[in-house]
């Protein structure tokens, strides 16, 4: 027997309309690539919005269809990843920093009909448009007139100048497609998760509840985290439900940038990944600002060294909150907020927990297993690959089959991560199963070694991988970035890990090197550094 | 195009799996009839909820079956809440303050099969059970043995105790009905209102976020709401999935109780309707308790006069939350926190929107319409009827047919409530549909005068209702108790009532009596006291 209860879909539309209507006065504020600072009002950008809407249905953009953007966090993106889902379409956020081979794989595999591009991404476009055949239309903003070599460029403002700011929503699927994001995967070609209006809007709601993030009509939100990135962490949109300001800070990413908004803005929360807050961090050790807005740092993407959370937390006063999400998780899958049960901790221990990815926020299940699938057990010690299951969670990828490897039988993601899960259910992820090292019979976390090094004073960046052993099959290797001014030894720093892990742990060789090879989204490129050192050693 | 998400039903199931996975610690309290605190963890609850779901099972419950409970906020309770649902049948909690004709109906409309019951109430039972003939077995608890003529009686944890405490739930429809409530409506026979998982489970998720009630792990709450009125407001479920403590004061309702439990057990929430918090608020001026522990009271059921809120924060430094649902709206529609455009009010006009009823919470969408149907403006001023539609709204009642009356043709609820809505979405109740008068082609609040009244310090209640008037159509009479040792004349209520209102709205006749006929649910019984006052006059 069904309930009574009316039939109101869980889409998009419905925040924006509700956004509209409980916070017409709140603020969007972008830093534009001028410099300047662009400022209206809930109001201005719900109108704006149905004008785009407008726009697209009259370029013959029909139900379905991918709308691509090529830009950074500013208004117009925000205007694009509600126009396009309300109206129907699916926004497919393309990764500028991608190669130009991925780029044009993406589009064409998404085939996207319209490119909304910001006018200083054009340079890249350029490289690839005759290559992207199913896009009839490139838009262009935060320009009235561009010189290239792009045919039939379209200019956004003019012409959301020739649309009335009103339009009938007509969508009433929950599950029909929003939004497309393809990870940049360290093997194959990337794979796109299509989320569905009732995925993003649970996620949604779930970012609001006070054991989550806890948006509300107090915060002041200023995503660093790219929006073409796992849709921006899910913030364009929780923002808006819970009605907070939302600063973007365009292309404006470097330290003293971000360090200036904070305190002219008056943020509350800000989210990145490490590498920001890593560069952040010495700004504002280097040139003091007001940050005493912030409720605290949203930390995910890659983890958060534990010597730079205690630092936040110490010598700056401004809170981290770690969590942990995939592109697959939509992405938010767990929070590392303390509890009272951890108020009669050691300082110390409490920063064990606050470095660890968190516990599942409700409508998100996880568990580790091992190599044959077998549950394992939660007490802080097991590692185990860890899935994932959920409300906003990918049950596939977009136009890939069979997905056999990413997915189990019985339903569940794998992440491909170690984790391992306390017994309150706070989760550590120890490693990627692909970095994981195992040396005779063992396992050894690479990214435990990596943070222990990284918490030593001199050392500004350390990677540990994998490295070929005729006997114990495997054995760490350890790269060095030193800070400056710093003279490191092979010697120190086996010491200082010696200190906490078992001799078999030890790095056979630590090699100093300049800098670490990255992933387009700031995470160590283990697949590059392995192709180094793998077959030298 | 679909999305590519998990299809994971919103079922209770999942806050039940949730709250045990992530709070096994956290405690259920219960102040047991004969005053005996019993107390248990999550971890407990989860597997007592287990076994009932097997003994439900057992006794031939299947899904959709509608299963009974009579009982106050305890528990065992508690378990009926979860296990019922979660195995797929339907909890029906019976409203005791019914009368034996309305109980009867309402058992014989549900069709139940099987009634759990507190022992305390077996002698209500006693009245009916006979002409009750779907009800093939009674189970009662908070007793091992008990004398009365009801045959083939079922011991509650004599059944738990042959049990198992593990059940595979198979629940995969979200829409499968969960729950079902009678509404005791003041006129025709009480109509019932069915929730579905999903339904609830949405509500659950809202109550959570920090822009409405705002629960977490931190919270200790105290529902004095009843089991029985509006499923409690929801707050069975949405603690499970924060994570809070819960404590039950059992049939205990009595002030000097209530206030016990506040202070001993650190309540930071309780939930009631304004006649508690009336009682609440004289036992504690009297007999001073440390309540600091509250982070707000929350209430609904019927307005809060604005004095009660005043004395609350005033005197007693406990924060009011005043909130609006019914039990066709799950029941959570509206709260009224102030943002911070309101810090800068002056407290007069503080209290102003804290005596409102508040703004939607998401999910809920609300409208004021006139006479003809015609959408009215959000002004703070405009009167017209309060309509509701969102996720866990009822579409229809209970095997009734057609609903044309409760439901408009574009798929709203009409409520029978008369409300004002401010820009910034501020909803207040005015009156009901019925309640309002209708004098000289004026509508005059019946409430507003109401609330002023009770405003007036001398003043215990005061109810305002419409009598007929052959020059006017309808003039307002007022009801009046005046607070013991108090002498008020009808002069001085007329002069405090024309500082507020045009002479057009004053009171005809001001009567002085020494009680207000009240519902069930404690909200005053316009319909006796017409009944009463109407040819009177």
């Amino acid at each position: 027997m069904q309930g009574l209860m009316m039939d109101y879909p869980l889409i998009i539309n419905n925040i924006l309309e509700y956004g509209n209507l409980l916070y017409p006065d709140k603020k969007i504020i972008t830093k534009l690539p001028n410099g300047l600072i662009h400022e209206y009002q809930y109001r201005d950008f719900y109108k704006r919005v149905k004008k785009l809407a407008n726009v697209l249905k009259n370029l013959g953009i029909e139900s379905g269809d991918r709308v691509g953007t090529l830009s950074w966090n500013n208004y117009q993106h925000l205007e694009c990843y509600y126009a396009i889902p309300c109206m129907g379409a699916v926004i497919h956020t393309i990764n500028i920093r991608l190669s130009v081979e991925q780029l044009t794989y993406i589009i064409n595999h998404a085939e996207d009909k319209i490119i909304i591009v910001d006018a200083t991404l054009i340079p890249l476009l350029e490289k690839i448009y005759d290559q992207i055949k199913t896009v009839k239309h490139f838009i262009v903003f935060n320009t009235d007139k561009i010189e290239t070599k792009i045919p039939n460029i379209l200019y956004y403002e003019d012409l959301l100048s020739k649309e009335v700011d009103d339009y009938t929503w007509d969508l009433q699927d929950e599950k029909q497609a929003m939004g497309l994001c393809y990870t940049s995967g360290t093997t194959g070609e990337p794979k796109g998760v299509l989320y569905s209006h009732r995925s993003m809007y649970l996620h949604t709601v779930a970012q609001s509840q006070t054991n989550s993030l806890g948006l509300n009509t107090r915060d002041i939100v200023m995503p660093v985290v790219p929006m073409f990135h796992a849709m921006c962490w899910g913030l364009p949109y929780s923002c808006i439900m819970s009605g907070t300001n939302i600063v973007m800070p365009g292309p404006h990413l470097k330290p003293e940038s971000l360090a200036q908004l904070i305190e002219e803005q008056k943020i509350t929360i800000s989210a990145g990944v490490p590498t920001i807050w890593h560069g952040l961090y010495h700004e504002l050790k280097n040139n003091p600002r007001d940050t005493s807005s912030m409720r605290y740092s949203l930390v995910g993407g890659s983890a958060m060294p534990r010597g730079l959370i205690e630092s936040y937390e110490n010598d700056l006063k401004i809170k981290v909150l770690h969590a942990w999400g995939m592109t697959e998780t939509s992405p938010l899958g767990t929070v590392s907020i303390l509890n009272e049960n951890h108020e009669d901790m050691s300082q110390e221990e409490q920063f064990n927990y606050k470095s660890k990815q968190g516990y599942p926020i409700c409508g998100i299940e996880i568990r580790i297993v091992d190599d044959h699938g077998k549950k394992l057990v939660w007490d802080g010690e097991t590692m185990g690959e860890l899935q994932v299951r959920g409300s906003w969670v990918a049950k596939s990828y977009y136009k890939v089959s069979p997905n056999s490897e990413s997915f189990t039988d019985d339903g569940w993601f794998r992440t491909g991560d170690v984790a391992t899960i306390t017994s309150d259910g706070y989760m550590n992820i120890t490693d990627r199963t692909k970095d994981l090292i195992k040396s005779g019979g063992e396992w050894i976390s690479s990214v435990a070694l990596e943070n222990e090094l990284m918490s030593y004073s001199g050392v500004l960046e350390a990677a540990v991988i994998a490295i070929p052993d005729s006997e114990w099959f495997e054995r760490p290797l350890a790269l060095v970035v030193a800070k400056e001014d710093h003279n490191l030894t092979e010697e120190q720093l086996k010491a200082h890990l010696a200190k906490s892990f078992i001799k078999f742990w030890l790095p056979d060789k630590i090699i100093f090197t300049t800098e670490i090879p990255k992933t387009t989204v700031g995470k160590f490129d283990k697949k590059e550094i392995r192709k180094k050192y793998w077959l030298k050693e």
